[in-house]
């Protein structure tokens, strides 16, 4: 193994990158799957992927938990579940003032829909 | 919102394709997040997932509890994550003699590429 190689990344506030190949193409591993299958289990709750949705389609591709009130849980509810999504990968975080805006990873939902399409054909 | 793009779909049986547009045109309602969220879900459990690129990878496009043997649980367990798999509408089944083949539902998996991928750009 060549040590030039391995790039120790910091785990917070940086994207979370896919490992994986297209599903079609070989089996994951148990590591693989362990990393991917976090992603889609955060997206696996309801109110989770409405929030997610909601990030994702806000005006200037972020939202706070200021803009969001329609979901039929309370605020810390809703902080807990993006922090959730953060935690996976899936949302960055930048706190403005009071509070803490939100928005979608493009790098690792681009792997993810690769990941899935390309197991489709 | 176009009603002329909401088509219903037969539950049993049937491929299920998700409901929604790209996760960056507008929120998902609670019941499109219902739908869609028990497809990640599915995928959300590293042995399912795991399960599922065996599926995916395999000759022909698809396998049977037969084939897959090293992924450390047993053959019970295998065709208990196999029919989650089935039930949240990612693979399909057919018996043939003694065993019941799975594989992949193709367009499912387009759909859910594309909700995710579309929200990246």
């Amino acid at each position: 193994m060549s040590n030039q190689r391995v790039v120790e990344l910091p785990v917070l506030d940086e994207p979370v990158v896919p490992c994986c190949p297209p599903l079609t193409e070989r089996p994951l591993t148990a590591e693989e799957a362990e990393r991917t299958a976090a992603m889609f289990k955060a997206l696996g709750d309801p109110v989770r992927l409405r929030l997610f949705s909601l990030v994702a389609s806000h005006a200037g591709g972020e939202a706070c938990v200021c803009d969001i009130s329609d979901v039929g849980v309370s605020q810390p509810t809703v902080s807990h579940h993006l922090k959730k999504l953060k935690d996976a990968g899936l949302l960055s975080s930048e706190r403005r003032g009071t509070w803490v805006y939100y928005r979608v990873e493009p790098g690792v939902l681009a792997a993810m829909g690769q990941l899935l399409g390309a197991a489709a054909r």
